[in-house]
């Protein structure tokens, strides 16, 4: 058994035998390979900025990307007046980006390829401190797939960690984390901008 | 090491350190023995129809099995009158069916095996645009427990594939994709079947 | 080969294979150090109390931890008033404890080091009936980082398996599941506490 004690051999190994590698072209993989399950370093990484334009304040406009789905709860009004904090639900397509800025164009949703569609809310009474659920969804000829997440966006804290809990197409079986930081809010809070960075630590390579 | 490199001995290998086969009937597996990870081809497909009976259109009636759970957005309102797209969620409770037919009965929801339970939300201003997360629930003699998927609807693609995240009871730590296909829309909106063909990739067996 | 043949040789082989073993700090792992997929036993387990206060019952006060973020749907009037059911969706940032009881402070928010932070709704029509999905917040500073659930809540079960999905922090990429039972619900509806048992068997350890 002396050749297991090298730690390259081992990635080899459970390279095999976990993914069990062949050529097709299944699940829209598109002749990716081997599906890796590596918990010390990523198989995969990408940093994407999220960009959230709210309907719902003062200069809401037919181009915003999210709208609050429901109305302020009474706990809300009764807490955290004139805030409207515990018990919004936001549903959001918002496009994403490789670098900081947006793309030029008004007619966001048709252009870009990048999009995180699902709903967060708000859930503390004198704060903002939020949740998400969404996914991810690429469009592109380069990738073409869905990562979907879910976690606390604890936003007293710098970075906050979610979970990539599955992925489709390119991303097929992924799991992961994704690191959210703020990277900017407008003035008047109908904007704002978060960076994303994902680390898949289980994915096809 | 020269039995290694035969590709039926590599699955064993890999059924046997991944599952630790066991006879137990820890967590209702009833008898399931191995874990299995088997990205390349499933370890367990089924094909299921939803049926989704919205309370709120004209011919809304107690055997409803859906409804809205938000108002229209203002952003809805706004862009997409008199369509109610952005922002509206959707809570369910919907039979599944191996065939295309619903049980001849109004009392499904006392009488179906199989059902799917969670929210659906619509996330585009122009037109219907999904994200659905959701638990299958089994409960029959045959299989117990549950499925618990995520993910993204595009309905502008003619199949769209939602994440599997996580099992319990017979589909204990499962994971995999369903791929979802609009089977029938009725003409006034208040009924739709959407095909669910769910391939596990990491299951008991 | 006669080696492999034994079951706690088998253990070590997969946590060698699987973890790829590591003293790094990484993902806030602080020393942690292999990853373990254990189908057949925990690889960790704990027990949990959640408390949840709803606001909008007759005894509501501002230290409640939950709040109804929608209106009832015409469906729950229809059918099942004058309870409210089907349709709604309660956002909620519940303590959770180890004992049964709740710290005698009503700054709970501030003072409990574990939370249950997401949202549950009902999906029946006569009786109550819930999916969940939330994180459940660790912050201390024996355990810090997040496990995210969800999962169908049959209330009309004894328990009921919701999936762990994924975790960060301390639980970093952990799967699992969690087993709910109602532990105590107040005669006017306000309060419910549920016990949280959680199993992991992919986690590190």
């Amino acid at each position: 058994m002396a050749t297991w004690s090298n730690a390259s051999s081992l990635i080899v190994a459970a390279v095999i035998l976990l993914g069990l590698s062949s050529a097709s072209v299944a699940h829209g993989r598109r002749g990716r390979r081997s599906f890796v399950s590596s918990y010390d370093e990523p198989c995969m990484e990408m940093r994407l900025y999220l960009h959230d334009i709210i309907y719902d304040y003062s200069n809401s406009t037919s181009n915003s990307t999210s709208a609050a789905a429901t109305k302020p709860t009474p706990l809300s009004t009764a807490v955290s007046n004139p805030g409207y904090f515990f018990g919004e639900m936001v549903v959001f397509n918002d496009p994403m980006t490789e670098g900081r800025a947006l793309p030029p164009s008004p007619a966001m949703e048709e252009e870009t390829a990048v999009r995180a569609q699902g709903v967060y809310l708000y859930d503390k009474k004198e704060a903002p401190n939020a949740w998400f659920a969404f996914s991810v969804v690429f469009n592109s000829t380069g990738r073409r797939g869905t990562l979907n997440l879910m976690g606390a966006d604890l936003m007293s804290e710098k970075t906050r960690d979610l979970s990539v809990v599955g992925g489709t197409g390119d991303f097929f079986m992924s799991r992961g984390v994704a690191t959210l930081s703020t990277d900017e809010v407008s003035a008047d809070l109908s904007y704002f901008r978060v960076k994303v960075d994902i680390k898949l630590y289980e994915c096809y390579v």
